[in-house]
């Protein structure tokens, strides 16, 4: 019997289109014949995890056939004295992926408008579609959101408005001071979800503490990782900080054993590895000045970027470039989908990975 | 300022009861004063995890800043050819719950209706709120599935069947006849899902091959997982099997990186290790057999189980033995909020944890 199941799916459903997910390192290995490939494609912290997290893993294996902690207990109570916040303002989520979704499915349904900048992070027009509700894309400025812009697009039909401090792929940066005066202007029953997934990265100067805003903004949700500074995007942790009554519904929608065991253990003995976090900070100011160093030789243009990653422009089809590079061993990440045909995302790695990107790209780009 | 953000939520959100999570045990221990606790509470695997997987997770630490295989692209391939199935017909979740959830996101939107069994799991009902869709739950016969008046109780707005065999908490068993004639006899755009978390505890005899059902039955969707005799709760793995065009739909909707890299490599092993899936097996039983021959002595009513748990009838309010129990150290669950709230579950442990139990409700009951 064969199957018409599309037409049963939800209107939303059948708009979306599947996630094309790159193939493991060892298969693509194997299907080009090369070895040892670089792989600088997902912002991922290229020390690995801190060996602190790593014995800690161990200690927790004889309890991994019991379900998770539903509550986070430790973990949040941990995040909320570091945050200055009640634990009660904490939402767990499976990568902050998860929490990003919850906050979308809580407070939109079709009848409604999400809004979010052109070439912002692409779970915002997923979850939207999802939803089946419209998604209201304004403009960039010089490839990052135009706040002004976006406060002008709010409409009576906008419930969310996301933005992404740094965004990824594009690695632009609001001000605190621009940030703050926007989520001023918000009305009241739009929520904002403020993204900081990069947070770690953005010198202490720069940063915004958009947390002591929440006392302000009930409508505001700042939601940040573990996948990227901290090194455990394998494990799947993230949050979000909002006030209490926000957090509260998000938990009724959230299942209740999203974060696994070792996700949750990792993450609570990577708050306090400072020694770890500041070294993933400072290989990745090293390789960013060691890329853009680079670019700025080769007059490549780059977009300035605040995360661990650098998006440039190849001056010709990104994706034939991120092939050429591909059979040269280096995996990075084209973002035509973004609407960034041309340019090509790259993650910061070690000085080492970094040189093997530098060494394929100029054979590439015959420079 | 206030908050005032439960009206800004979805309907279905706004009826959703937060789940009621127990604490960690060794919160529970320092609050009650008690120490040596036996948790016989979540129908968890009282063998911990196969030492076979936890050499294979050290394995993987040094991978964990990578995200994880967005395509679980090797466990897939291995369950394809477990179950005889293609590795397009699975879909991979965050425990089974997961992918409950995405198959109700898929089809059900706030026009339709989900059917199913009184006292059936929990999250059936609680994926049905959430979505805003009315819930049509069919009474019970002898605690199981009444599947004549379920099928007589299927209308033009029925659009999903939930059906839990066993089920929790109740243990109670559908044979394969009359299953296969049910999911015959239910209309072609209706979604059957049929969870069978505690499949693996069933005698192969009785068992149901039900994979082979979807061959004819493209609205036909079967959900296993890792959490119960293959030991995993703490990971998180659970999967779904269905023809390639629902699983296409759901993977549409599913996060790209939802199941994280250790639960990923944990079941791959786990499915292998047959050693370990029979010593489960067995114990359970045994226990099963310890614990039922002490009901039958007592004589208490207890509902013959095909899973890892068995409920039974206190005679009295079930909530006040569980309060006396959990003094005497052993937390079992109550099931009030199933329709049962003279019956607790309790999950069968090793005989050492099973005698704790015994020894605690007789002293309980003053047996």
């Amino acid at each position: 019997m064969s199957c018409d199941l599309i037409a049963l799916a939800n209107a939303g459903i059948r708009g979306l289109h599947p996630y094309q997910a790159g193939k493991p390192v060892s298969e693509l290995e194997r299907e080009l014949g090369i070895s040892n490939v670089v792989k600088l494609a997902s912002n991922e912290n290229p020390l690995g995890i801190s060996d602190k997290v790593k014995q800690a893993l161990v200690s927790e294996f004889t309890e991994l056939s019991r379900y998770p902690d539903a509550n986070g207990f430790y973990l949040k109570e941990k995040l909320a004295s570091r945050l200055g916040v009640e634990s009660a303002q904490i939402t767990l989520g499976n990568g902050s992926n998860d929490v990003l979704e919850l906050i979308a499915r809580t407070f939109v349904s079709a009848e409604h408008e999400v809004m979010f900048a052109e070439h912002a992070f692409v779970v915002y027009p997923l979850v939207t579609q999802a939803i089946g509700a419209k998604p209201c894309v304004v403009p960039a400025k010089a490839y990052g959101h135009d706040l002004d812009a976006m406060a002008a697009a709010i409409s009576d039909k906008t419930k969310m408005i996301f933005i992404a401090n740094p965004n990824n792929p594009t690695g632009t940066f609001l001000t605190k001071e621009s940030l703050k005066a926007f989520i001023a202007a918000v009305p009241k029953d739009v929520i904002v979800v403020l993204d900081e997934a990069y947070d770690e990265y953005v010198d202490a100067s720069d940063r915004a503490n958009s947390v002591e805003w929440l006392n302000d903004y009930p409508n505001l949700v700042v939601t940040r990782t573990f996948s990227k500074a901290y090194g455990l995007a394998g494990l799947r942790v993230g949050y979000s900080v909002s006030c209490a009554d926000m957090a509260g519904l998000l938990n009724r929608l959230r299942q209740p054993f999203n974060v696994n065991s070792l996700a949750l253990k990792a993450a609570e003995i990577a708050l306090d590895d400072n020694e770890f976090l500041h070294e993933s900070v400072s290989v990745n100011r090293q390789g960013m000045t060691q890329l853009t160093d680079f670019f700025r030789q080769q007059q490549i243009n780059f977009i300035p970027s605040w995360g661990n990653f650098v998006t440039f422009d190849t001056g010709r089809n990104g994706s034939d470039v991120y092939d050429a590079l591909l059979h040269q061993g280096v995996i990075v990440r084209p973002i035509g989908g973004y609407g960034l045909p041309n340019h090509l995302r790259v993650s910061i790695g070690t000085s080492e990975e970094n040189n093997r990107f530098i060494d394929a790209l100029t054979s590439v780009l015959s420079l």
